[in-house]
């Protein structure tokens, strides 16, 4: 007689490696965070920063579930292409191999940070046609088509797509960029604090700078989705990243300025992603399914 | 013994309905325009102008093919929708199927004029990744992703993205729209004369008036590939339509101009359609692949 046994869960070490902080994970097959871990990103030397914390995950899952990971899945920034991450401005690093970042002796899949998070979204999203734009230090977006996430090294680079021509001049190199008013950083700077969360809640409480930086944000953020709704016609737009936490305070006037914005036709759905910041690491996990 | 037969030829009626003139074919199942004609549209009545037209194809090819099409392929403007001309605001009509523009008693298949023009110019592209560009009375666009036409009723809208907010009103009802400074039928209006190729030979000739006019629709032309190529990144983009007849008096500049726009990215290849009005034609012969 064989004896009953319960077979060993299988799961995965995930981190998405933020500018300031990386998000951790032990991700079951079926989607589960089974534990969830954050860790300041090591400016300094974030390659090796991101090595130790997938060393500490391992050893929490082997201590966990009795077994290590059968892969490593890690999300990053910047510039990635067949599993090498590139190139990062913030992070300063250049061509670094997928294997760099991970000594565990298991397959280690790359991809860029906010690809794995479109694709978690995907999961979620009733949508087949979807624009995912997480916003946050700056703005990217995954874009869903036809249900499947359309990847390319340069696409999706939405947060310097000109919305007010000969505008402010953002740190990319050209001026009027979507990032140089909306992004969590540039609300913050123009405002003056240190972060996007202070001017939201000064906003709330109805002072007129902040409300004027936040308008110029939403009308920014308006002129960007009127323009990729009349180029690919998604049926929802998802919101993701830090600022997606201010809700309503962001949502409620850019749906109205979005409508305004188009004159022939309706707006899609907008939303706040239901994932939050965990798209991240769910994301990472889904990378190693290759 | 069996007598040797030469196969009969295969071939389409392939009809392309603009704004104010429709070009029709005669096209073989290997792509050859056998026979082809031009009328004018008929305003009053532009859906019997179209059956009357194919009608008189037909009897074309059956004499010289000495049988007759195994269908019909129809491009037209406006939303199509299910084989459906849903609306056309230049030719007024709404609601028609494909049946009553054609009453040859074999297949007919209907589509939008510029996504017909987008399937023909995919066969002679090399890329798979482009955006058709047909500069006319108005823009819209054809993309192709990953070698596939994106067909969507509202998709491609790329006229009508705000190049300027606020700018120039637009017949569409928005405001700052590229089709209101770029489209051959704004060149013509701001410059005031009846069509855009005598802009084009003004500019040529150095007029500065005609200069200014044909600078300000090269520069909201930059800033939509701009836009289009940080979205979709684009190995090229194709002009086509009756602007592209300019060659480089729209060309050269426009190169520059896009490069000029886009600080961290090399701009795609930028050229003239290789099939130019003909792309409308093959297109709708096209259609009837299903």
């Amino acid at each position: 007689m064989t004896p009953a046994t319960t077979p060993a869960t299988s799961y995965v070490v995930a981190i998405d490696v933020g500018g300031t902080g990386m998000k951790g994970g032990l991700v079951t097959d079926d989607g589960e965070i089974a534990l969830h871990r954050h860790r300041p990103t090591d400016r300094a030397a974030p390659v090796a920063g991101v090595r130790a914390f997938a060393a500490e995950l391992a050893a929490l899952g082997a201590a966990h579930f009795g077994h290590g990971p059968r892969a490593a899945g890690l999300a990053v920034p910047g510039l990635v292409e067949d599993g090498v991450a590139r190139y990062s401005a913030t992070l300063g690093w250049r061509d670094v191999p997928a294997a760099e970042f991970c000594d565990l002796d298991v397959p280690v899949a790359l991809g860029h940070d906010v690809h794995a998070a479109g694709l978690a979204e995907a999961e979620h999203a009733p949508e087949r046609d979807f624009l995912l734009l997480p916003i946050g230090t700056s703005i990217a977006g995954a874009m869903v088509l036809r249900g499947r996430p359309y990847a390319s090294t340069l696409a999706g680079q939405i947060g310097h797509i000109p919305v007010w021509p000969d505008g402010e001049a953002c740190p990319c190199g050209q001026r009027g960029c979507l990032a140089a008013y909306a992004s969590a950083g540039a609300i913050a700077a123009r405002y003056g604090t240190p972060g996007a969360a202070e001017v939201a809640r000064a906003v709330a409480a109805g002072e007129p700078r902040a409300g004027a930086v936040w308008a110029r944000a939403v009308e920014a953020l308006a002129l960007a989705l009127a323009t990729y709704t009349l180029i690919l016609d998604p049926a929802a737009i998802v919101i993701g990243g830090g600022l997606a936490r201010s809700g309503d305070l962001l949502l409620a006037p850019l749906r109205d300025r979005l409508a305004a914005r188009l004159a022939f036709r309706d707006p899609p759905a907008l939303r706040a992603s239901a994932l939050g910041t965990r798209a991240g690491v769910l994301g990472a996990a889904m990378l190693t399914r290759g």
